[in-house]
């Protein structure tokens, strides 16, 4: 276990209430040529009560990592939001397992993160975090922003898509007037009754007629319906929808992709770059989210197989400090469509990095995943 | 036109009997900032006469560029074996079209290279030359060679394939007692006459029997035969095979690809990225060429596809010198085979870079492409 000397050395800042043998660390002191993991779980606390579908909360637990070598700490994050099966408890039970000393260098990232992977099934979240934190100490050692190391121009950087929770029609619409300027797309989440998912976006539009890409979160049941919805929407100036249906029912989600006048997307049925190539046909393109498909080295990988399929890509997050939403950030220049407002939507983030300025996503010049403290 | 001053000063040995308007950069001189590209023709002068199922030659054209950015030069190549249409005048014609000035930074390297690939059609050669370049200009920045920036581990490269040229069988057990001790596997071009073919492995055999590699150059024009042919050879001890038969016929290649008891491998039927996903139950696995691939980017595009189809990948070359052999070979620790000997068969090589030790490819620590003149 660390002592509080040494933490505060590390730059982590205590956390009240959570208790020493929440934190840890891997056993070895620093050594030169070793690689030094260290965690600690976190709360983020929400601006406002987030609600999807079927759930309401106003805090995310996340854990935070640190990796050092040779002096260079590297910077990583797991955000367990409740409904995907991951907990700070079992990302740090995860975390105990990770034994890098058996690697003589950060670079060997192919190796490490296949390691990592078959540590135990699942557990993404934590997984990421490693990869997270290896991704930011291999950038900062070639002082290079990983956008520039995977040959991207931060100019190109998208929009952001920002989210106006469910509410009633007259909260909604205070919330569009407050958001709407800030943002070049909203993004709005049904998957509920008919009359409520159109009460929302007519609420919306009464404020603004910016683009709005719309997430059903598996909330429709049926594709002759999910269909419809679809075409309503498209009149209403949508201009993407994600996961219509329940992520199981392939047939029913190509069956609408074949006739949707708009690009739909897979969320919950797309998790990993093994899913990319089955699910061609189902879905036009696929949402990619470091929490899900075990952090930046895979992103790349699901952008690039996907490309090759000719799929269109997104990149979206969870809830998150901008430690993970600005290592996400980094592949967003060549997404056809983001959705990384998770760190705009807590008021204690750990970390300042990507930034959205005139709704565009802004990256920072450092190198690594683009963040400081 | 470079002055035969600045030629020197730049590093580039001026190559006897070629006139100066054969060589080129672009008419800018170096400005901070800017990228500048030079480039000259050369001809590698061949060890051995290299003969394959229909042609011999004794040196092969090639171009060698380099890309100069605030002080930083990074070197490629382009090769152009004759039977695949690229000439030093095709590409010569190609370089004078490239205007990298529209671009701020070498880095970024996905508008570059689409831009590159967009000038014009075909001109694979032209286009890695400029990639190579890139690559090792930006690895050089980075301080790292792009085996460790794409995460592998330079202990995991493998052996490379070493060719023995067609020839008469007391010439073939000669070729072998000298190549033999040198290399852990041999590479044999076949699809000659049947007769022909087997005295090839047969000669061979009563040397040694480290494990051969076929490539049968679409020699084969019926199926049952090639697939004959593939079970005699894996009595022989052949490991793999390349090309059984015409590129076009992919029907042929798939019925031989499920049955064939040894892998095999997509070579004149396989180019770019968008062939992967077309090719797969055709071949078991693909060959990327960087002359033909357009380079070091595509390449690893091809093979991060490739796996997620479930294929395997080899990485080959044409004859080069070290310079585009070491690039190629900044991919080779995630392969499943080497045949990198392109630089081995030349007498008059420019560059030193990765090597052959004990018959593996041996990667240096410099950045880049890791080469030096």
């Amino acid at each position: 276990m660390k002592t509080a000397a040494s933490t505060a050395a590390m730059g982590i800042i205590p956390v009240k209430g959570l208790s020493r043998t929440q934190t840890g660390s891997q056993p070895a002191a620093a050594v030169k040529g070793k690689m030094r993991l260290s965690y600690r779980p976190y709360e983020l606390q929400l601006r406002h009560v987030f609600t999807i579908a079927n759930s309401s909360r106003t805090t995310t637990p996340v854990v935070l990592t640190e990796i050092e070598y040779d002096g260079v700490v590297g910077y990583g994050e797991a955000s367990m939001p409740p409904y995907l099966g991951e907990t700070q408890a079992s990302v740090i039970e995860f975390l105990k397992k990770v034994n890098l000393d058996q690697f003589s260098s950060p670079f060997e990232l192919e190796d490490i993160l296949t390691y990592i992977d078959k540590i135990a099934e699942n557990n993404t979240a934590a997984k990421a975090s490693v990869d997270i934190a290896l991704h930011d100490l291999t950038g900062k050692i070639m002082g290079q922003p990983w956008h520039k190391i995977w040959g991207l121009d931060a100019a190109k950087a998208p929009s952001t898509m920002f989210t106006i929770g469910i509410d009633t029609p007259e909260i909604v619409k205070q919330k569009t007037r407050e958001d709407a300027p800030l943002y070049n797309i909203l993004k709005v989440k049904l998957g509920r009754k008919e009359n409520e998912d159109k009460e929302m976006i007519e609420a919306i539009r009464t404020v603004t007629d910016k683009p709005i890409a719309v997430d059903a979160n598996q909330g429709w049941l049926d594709k002759h319906y999910a269909l419809d919805m679809i075409y309503w929407l498209k009149e209403k100036g949508i201009v993407m929808i994600e996961q219509p249906m329940p992520k199981h029912l392939l047939d029913d989600a190509a069956w609408i992709t074949e006739r949707s006048p708009l690009p739909v997307f897979a969320d919950e049925s797309f998790q990993r770059l093994t899913d990319v190539l089955r699910l061609k046909g189902a879905f036009h393109g696929v949402n990619i989210k470091l929490m899900k498909c075990t952090g930046m080295r895979e992103a790349r990988k699901i952008l690039t197989t996907a490309r090759a399929a000719n799929m269109k890509v997104m990149v979206g997050c969870m809830t998150e400090t901008s430690c993970a939403v600005s290592a996400a950030s980094q592949l967003s220049p060549a997404v056809d469509w983001a959705d990384l407002d998770g760190n705009l939507l807590i008021i204690n983030d750990v970390f300042k990095g990507t930034t959205v300025v005139n709704g565009r996503l802004t990256l920072t010049d450092l190198p690594g995943i683009g963040v400081r403290k």
